[in-house]
């Protein structure tokens, strides 16, 4: 089966997420990465693109002439990956899609919620398949999980508690790359901290326990003394069935590296889950029982089981959870199902958290509906 | 130097919390327990006081007996320590204090806040020590946290996460008697959850911190059908530097044991200490480092080792922490300082925090400020 | 019932084991503190009686004073606990039992496996019970861990390591007190970390699993410069039926506090226990699955359950796993059954690995017998 | 720069290491696989060449037709990599170094001792590279102890604990193909478990430490019934500077996964590492502290950083691990120094760890001197 080519728009010199796609993408050799618009510099993205060990030509100065160049093509792109600061996804994507390619997107899906919603439309509108790198529901534990609450081995779900540590931007003086932008309302969009990382947070709630947020009630706040956007966020949830939750995500956690974790609690059953010890998952039973569930046990489900390379006791990390989406993301682009994967659906919902979040918060009066 | 003789007040058969009470007040062979009015039945009284090997006569069948016995004698109690449901507390404190008997009682303080502000009355004209068992911070690594907190480890806080996440009362019929009454208004007052277990939580962020909490925002539910008090809170808090915060408690996070656990970020550290694990202490420090502080390593606070019988490596548990609440109480009935020791105007606090979390939840509209 | 009457032998002044034996014994209130020989030196034996808070009567400037004192009183002691280093154990304790008292011993039995054979003789002829504090074995999961294996739980065990490393004696200049004696042959016998912690390990190992060692190969070390005896010990062993074994024990396991830890495996099963997190038990289970089994969890065994004070979640630790020895001994005063609790054959047992690990060792030519 | 041409020899469909190896040597975008060996049966091998997704006409028969092919193209193989059983590995090796192809062989080097010292008279006087897959080895926080240990960071190292216990050989019928040749001494070679993985403990051990061993004692054994070679092995350990030490290995170790893990004692700090979790290492300083050391912080070694792919928090696992060795071996292809990667020199060292482990068990006497 020949790769899919895949072309990679940001990820330029200096970015975590560009090598981290690039190595995803190709780790089940399903992908190749051919060609790039990685930086708004030109001389950046040609090199950029020889570090990348690709064609000089078709290391693209822009967005605009790698898709008309490769639309050009025999051997042209099947897909873009956008690894952009925030504020460039919507052209990205729809710019793509208006040419027939694939789209598989950083989120938040873009930097306001109007232009999910747009977006939302093009998509729906368009041939190519848009997926959203929520990485971490690419984790063969959290996909255990949540088949075991589809199963209904914790009975109907009552709490969750999600939240999502990190203390990187603790220091006032945040002036990497990295931080920049996410605190820059211009690039990042409304959210700070809400968009950065309270949207995995959110995603990966309703993602494990196949329910949908409908009210919240938002706390966000700005630490950090001179920053534009929150660096810390609380939020209360009312789910669907009823359920109630906690969302808890800060940048300014001091100490936290990045602490994602999610209990989820049931009639008849608990679960936890903790991204920095992504191989096991702890159930409890309705018999009282507490069991350590390792990847790659037997007797796992079939989602986990495929969402995983290598034997027990072999660790697996974020690059591998990562090159699960890419694996369902080329099913999709080859036409087969990928149910799991996260789609255009998921990043309006996301991008709705952070709108209402961000107004609930503002208003201070309490309980918001969460409406997308 | 003799030993203080001490009263129980309730604590009869088929009660954890009598036995605890008993082991950790003799454990440093300071204090004696030689009365009681174990039950408010006169059998069980007795009953209970041949279980505890006390003098048959000093087994009374109510508080206002065994306090108008022991006045009279020349070996009469120093103090009583009242164990029993949340609406004794007020009558049977007020009674011993007003006859010069020292108390030592169960958290929360009272049934009310009326009770509780007409407590702090009694105790301020009072001679006699008034102590209340938030048990938890009795542990050494709690009190090593706050010692390092006040020394300025972490600069100022910005952020506490406090979370208290059982699961014994997940199931409908909890029809056990340490359930039965914790659900009954008209024993345990307005709070379920908050109640029992969200103060000891909301005590440990304010002994940690040493900040105090100036407004909150509360989400209290009762999940299980058919309860009349909350068995779930979740709160948003702010402390009077400032500072952010959760509380999340609840009852019926299946498969939790007893998991307090608080976190506390500032500008130049962090800290998280479990109560399963309660010999350790993770601090983060302001060169990235993580440490892990086990209780009973070398260059401790005098607090933490003061509160610490035996060497590193051999574990402690919750009856020495709670031990060290007898120690430090026996201190203060013999005239010495015992800074540490919970006392009415936390007692206050905690129901204060039930009040106005029932009263802010109820209402639903966000933001009540936290006044005593 | 009226309390057991106990005097203490050693655990003066400085001592760390004192204060343990006095709160272990008195837990549970079937135990009383009520005369003591607690040092060679008159004047700090009666400090130390002092500072026990005992009659100034009954502490005593020597054993044989305070035998002979106590045998005359109505109210005379029931038992005296040994807590001397070693040399002094064997006299100790054939002359209380020599006096008709019960004897409560700190392990090793003796200082030589002569003098363990010769009061095993001793024991053997009087009517008063020994036992002897193999501490670990008191803890509830250990108990729980020893029941199931014998339940077939984990079918034949095949093999087993026990390691218990410490650091404290890392330092050249192990200067206080309690390593001083520890170091030197003329009171603490042939072995030094064999004789100090590795009979725990080797106790521990036989107590859950039920076997008993055949056969070993020694290699003791002295590892600080110009210690007499072995710092550090690494065994290995058959069981007498056929299962493989390793114990490893050191003292200058630099940073390590007090790491005993005990895995089994079996032909269907497995488990692992630590010292450091005692209230947890780790079990995999034929079907492959890992089960965290918590004390307190509904299911345990009876022996288990009877070994644990409190609920689940609220950590127990060394001085309650001491207390459920003293518990037993108490029962064994009383004559009851106390099938758990460690006996002068235990002891003899201890006392030849120490011998046969010296011997194997100095000789260095591989197996030896394991013969009481 | 262009990528290194790979051939895999061995890795055919139902081959766990195959995949691994190619996910691995792929990661960095530096090596290519694009031609192989894949099995001794032809359509096997075709059919793992289409699973590749490489050229058909590069899918060879047998190793010397793939050499013979390779050689002959101006694009033929940089190198081979080896994962067949180790009774093909000499001659496998042996072959592509006479065609000065570089190799990349899996542990152990060859099936025998005299295999090995004749295989490394060949790379001596090869010019093509030669390097051996001790995949532990390329853990960051491996890299990261050793750079610490080598530093000084703990003073003379003193005691070594490495063990690697499995569970996976507990079953009597070990019927799947992983397992069969391993139990094969025509396969395996003269050693079964220590072969498998005690030489990787034993070469964690010498790469952490910068130690060499010099003196061992054996305990080899099979447990399960009929197996003729070893499917658990204790040894002790002398290492050159006089370090004392013990290595346990096993496959019948019930429920355990991979658990390889060491720590290293010194006269002034301590170290533990497990693979399990091995984004991090514990750390015990001169000071009695204890860090917690996590890949990614700020201030780790040269050697560990460059190890590492993305930030701390995120994890890395096994497949990264290995990555880090193909891209040591990529730069020693290329001509550049890989000081890290180890070499025919440690593959012989293993053999002799097998040989001496062997002979010393069957021997049963003691102590043999380490020789190569």
């Amino acid at each position: 089966m020949a790769r899919l080519r895949m072309g990679l728009i940001g990820g330029g010199p200096g970015s975590f997420i560009g090598a981290v796609h690039r190595i995803a993408a190709e780790l089940d050799r399903e992908i190749e990465l051919v060609a790039g618009a990685f930086s708004s510099d030109a001389a950046r993205s040609r090199q950029a693109g020889a570090d990348y060990a690709i064609d000089p030509a078709r290391a693209y100065p822009d967005v605009a002439t790698m898709i008309a160049a490769e639309t050009q093509r025999d051997d042209g792109l099947h897909f873009v990956t956008i690894a952009t600061p925030n504020h460039h996804h919507f052209e990205a994507a729809s710019a793509a899609l208006d040419a027939g390619i694939a789209v598989m997107s950083d989120k938040p899906a873009t930097a306001t919620l109007a232009e999910a919603q747009q977006l939302a439309q093009i998509v729906g509108d368009s041939a190519a398949p848009y997926a959203l790198t929520y990485t971490y529901s690419g984790y063969p534990m959290v996909r255990e999980a949540r088949a075991r609450i589809a199963a209904g081995d914790m009975g109907r779900v009552r709490k969750v508690v999600v939240e999502y540590p990190q203390g990187w931007l603790s220091a006032a003086g945040a002036d990497n790359k990295q931080a920049a932008w996410r605190l820059d309302p211009g690039k990042a969009g409304e959210g700070g901290c809400i968009a950065d990382i309270g949207v995995h947070a959110f995603h990966l709630a309703e993602f494990v326990t196949g329910l949908r947020v409908d009210r919240l009630l938002a706390d966000l706040g700005s630490v950090v003394e001179g920053r534009a956007l929150d660096d810390d966020c609380q939020l209360l949830l009312r789910f669907d069935n009823g359920a109630r939750g906690a969302l808890l995500a800060s940048q300014i956690a001091f100490g936290e590296r990045n602490g994602l974790r999610i209990r989820v609690y049931g009639e008849s059953g608990g679960m936890d889950w903790r991204q920095e010890a992504p191989n096991r998952l702890t159930w409890h039973r309705a018999d009282g029982s507490t069991l350590l569930i390792e990847r790659g046990d037997a007797g796992l489900s079939a989602d986990a089981m495929a969402a995983s390379r290598i034997p027990s006791g072999h660790p697996e990390g974020y690059l591998e959870a990562f090159a699960n989406l890419y694996r369902d993301f080329a099913r999709r682009v080859r036409g087969e199902p990928a149910p799991l994967l996260p789609g255009i659906a998921d990043g309006v919902r996301g991008m709705a958290l952070i709108h209402h979040a961000v107004a609930a918060s503002r208003d201070g009066r309490g309980w918001f509906d969460f409406s997308v």
